[in-house]
């Protein structure tokens, strides 16, 4: 089941023959960072994620945005995986074209994104090349050993976010409003960092631990997360007929604005790094007590069904969404996010011409 | 003094301004890999390296190669702190070019690599772009809390590598003959394979800790990692007069064809990846017994001094090599390989014609 979706075939193709450690706790997909026992019985979580094709692709340009990006995307999945940073490694492919003033940026956009979640660069290598990419990977501890993994939701668990949703697109969408055709609704560094600054929910993560059934990083976006956890879960997801409350106001308006979807804010691959997890119902006032004591509002999306689909209602009727092709459609165009954003929105064309069957309610 | 080095000065103009942790124990430049004692006094050793600039330059072309080296770089770094590895995360920046053969051989170089040194890859990240790039990070503990640093040799200590010498750079000159107007010698993967594999000197590493009064590996040359180790303790390293001795023979016969003089081999900056270390003269036979308990021959290569220089005896008398200059040559010569050996060369020729000063004996 996993296999529908190109970019876990991928990973599968390239990955799958490597051995597994024996101090490795985890199996492939099933958490948003490693996690290893060491033999004295720490427990650690690693993860790295470059960022490459985010700048390739014109969505990054501001400096500073770049080096918080390196560090919270990595900081993120230790968040989804309820661990405490230790700290973070950076290789930094650099150009020659980068001037002083941009290599300031970076490394200010760097430290800021650290000290917001108070760790640390241990340490690096930089390296020349033709285009600028920068490499994180981050360590952190669990303690007693407790993480979060994106298996173990049951049908009956409600489903919530860490916070509100759709920054993630909604900012893609404006940065890149230029090669659509859309007005520009980003202006200079100043609003981007108003707009679209993600911290990883560390604190939150931490807290969900031995709580939440499930828990993963909306990093490639809301749906994305939500069809990983089916393929893995064997469950659906059924979103609350109010979801669109759970948006980003700022979102919504670029959603108005640009006359795009609002789901498509859930659809898009660009994601607001905020954790999606699954509660059981009879322990939602400890949710709760946990969330006021970390100062922080989950935001009830849904609920888990038996039925692996993932069903948003919207005007059209309870609309049963194509996961597999939205996740897909980032590799069936080629990469062009002028295509990209064609073919989601001929997905809602579909719906809305009734062509996509309605879920049953 | 770290400062006339240009890559020590890029690495302090970029990472300087980075707030220390307070649970890292090494400061930079101090240990090849970094170390961070966790709160349950688990002490970890952390690196990262890409595999960027040795694809650009068309130095690493078979894939299974720069697979091995994406871990070895890494796994070395490790070793070179004393430390015992737990596995690696790995990016890969892919091109779309790349054919499903390429990214097998890729990965077996991987998994060989891993399997050569008892360790795992645990996961990792998958992007495309314009450029082949991958980028390792690998994470190991410190047995006791014990490490091996960079600093602490004295004048007196002798001077010793783990294994002969010369692999890396010879295997530079072969690998990019072609565009030194020489005779290729190299001729296909299988040739590379049994010229230049090197392994990371993980037990040759823990063996020494406890013993070693400094350990740097030579992933950058020989003299760039005791230039390193001079700047760093502020003593210089005399060869022993039979220091050519201590060359790989294959090295020594590209050498020879070549028509490249073999100190270049040691000057080069693309290194075997071999520990070089310093012990005290009266734990000569510790280390022996260590040594031979652990299956390896420690190499003897001159003794530490006193003042800051180091010296090579040479057919023009014992030569003080400007390390600086050979070091930063590889940045003022702007990343040209033709230029970069064409300066080395004016070296050699500066110093038969008595150019450069003899060091006192």
């Amino acid at each position: 089941m996993l296999n529908a979706i190109i970019e876990n075939r991928i990973i599968e193709s390239l990955a799958g023959q490597f051995a597994h450690s024996p101090q490795q706790l985890n199996s492939r997909h099933e958490t948003d960072a490693e996690i290893v026992r060491l033999s004295d019985g720490c427990t650690l979580a690693i993860t790295t994620d470059s960022i490459a094709e985010e700048i390739a692709a014109g969505l990054y340009t501001d400096p500073c945005l770049i080096g918080w990006m390196t560090v919270m995307v990595n900081l993120s999945d230790l968040a989804a995986v309820g661990a405490q940073p230790v700290g973070l490694v950076i290789s930094e492919i650099l150009t020659h074209s980068c001037t002083d003033g941009f290599l300031a940026g970076l490394h200010k956009g760097i430290r800021d994104a650290c000290h917001a979640c108070g760790t640390f660069v241990l340490g690096g290598d930089i390296n020349h090349g033709d285009r600028l990419i920068l490499t994180g990977t981050a360590i952190g501890t669990c303690l007693n050993g407790e993480f979060l993994s994106r298996t173990g939701s049951r049908a009956g668990d409600l489903l919530f976010a860490s916070n509100r949703l759709g920054c993630g697109n909604a900012f893609a969408l404006a940065a890149l409003s230029g090669s659509f055709g859309l007005p520009l609704f980003i202006h200079d560094a100043k609003e981007t960092e108003t707009v679209f600054q993600p911290r990883a929910r560390l604190k939150e993560g931490r807290a969900l631990c031995g709580l939440a059934t499930s828990c993963m990083d909306t990093s490639d976006g809301v749906i994305a997360a939500l069809d990983q956890m089916m393929r893995l879960n064997h469950v659906g997801f059924a979103f609350n007929t109010d979801w669109s409350a759970s948006l980003d106001s700022w979102a919504q308006r670029v959603s108005l604005e640009a006359g795009i979807p609002e789901w498509l804010l859930l659809a898009g691959r660009h994601g607001e790094f905020e954790l999606l997890f699954t509660v059981s119902p009879e322990r939602i006032d400890e949710l709760m007590l946990r969330a006021e004591e970390n100062h922080f509002k989950p935001i009830l999306l849904g609920e888990v069904k038996s039925e692996p689909a993932i069903t948003l209602p919207m005007e059209a009727g309870n609309i049963q969404l194509d996961t597999a092709r939205i996740r897909n459609c980032a590799d069936t165009t080629g990469g062009k996010v002028q295509s990209y954003l064609e073919e989601l929105l001929s997905m809602d064309r579909e719906i809305r011409e009734g062509v996509i069957n309605h879920a049953s309610d």
